[in-house]
């Protein structure tokens, strides 16, 4: 692989909610992803679920309370734990998750991740 | 866990290194650390390596040829590829890489990974 500048990659797409991969790490899709709004609630039954704030703010809501998330502050929601992510502002994100995981939690729903 | 700010996390310590765990993703530690100077040459035979730079510039020198990285920009070294992290100034990286992972690729000669 070469060098990713997160930067550069958020500047080639604007869709929102779409994760684009732009690296692996070993069985790892390393993605970015411009959100704005509310997503669906969701849960990940095989994985936890790694945020990462590069630009604007995300709150990802869960049943037990809300985390608030700006520029260089991460969290990972653990394995099965329900969430919402939520952005009021448009907001630029790392994620990571194994290959193959559906954004929505359920195959049927989920976004294509394509590489970019 | 609680949300990590990465900034407020790579203010608490000041070795240089010596990577703090500060967050897992499933069997991976997620660290940050403090560079400057040069490693040692290394490689890890079961894992891929990912650097992402926060603060400076780092340098991965490869056999085949080094990659150059600024704020905001992640490589992967590719699993069983030797490399040598060198840093001119001091720079702050988010690592990743599996549970118990040696840094210097040797437990003999790895930092204990502690958490802050």
């Amino acid at each position: 692989m070469s060098v990713v500048c997160l930067e550069e990659k958020l500047a080639t797409f604007s869709d929102l909610w779409s994760p684009k991969i732009v690296g692996r790490l070993n069985d790892l899709d390393l993605m970015v992803v411009k959100v704005k709004g509310e997503f669906v609630w969701h849960s990940h039954p095989d994985t936890d679920d790694f945020f990462l704030v590069l630009k604007g703010r995300l709150t990802i809501e869960m049943r037990d309370g809300d985390v608030h998330l700006g520029p260089g502050e991460l969290y990972v929601v653990p394995k099965g734990v329900e969430h919402r992510p939520v952005a009021a502002e448009e907001t630029h994100l790392l994620l990571i998750e194994p290959k193959g995981t559906p954004n929505t939690g359920d195959a049927a729903t989920a976004a294509v991740k394509t590489a970019i």
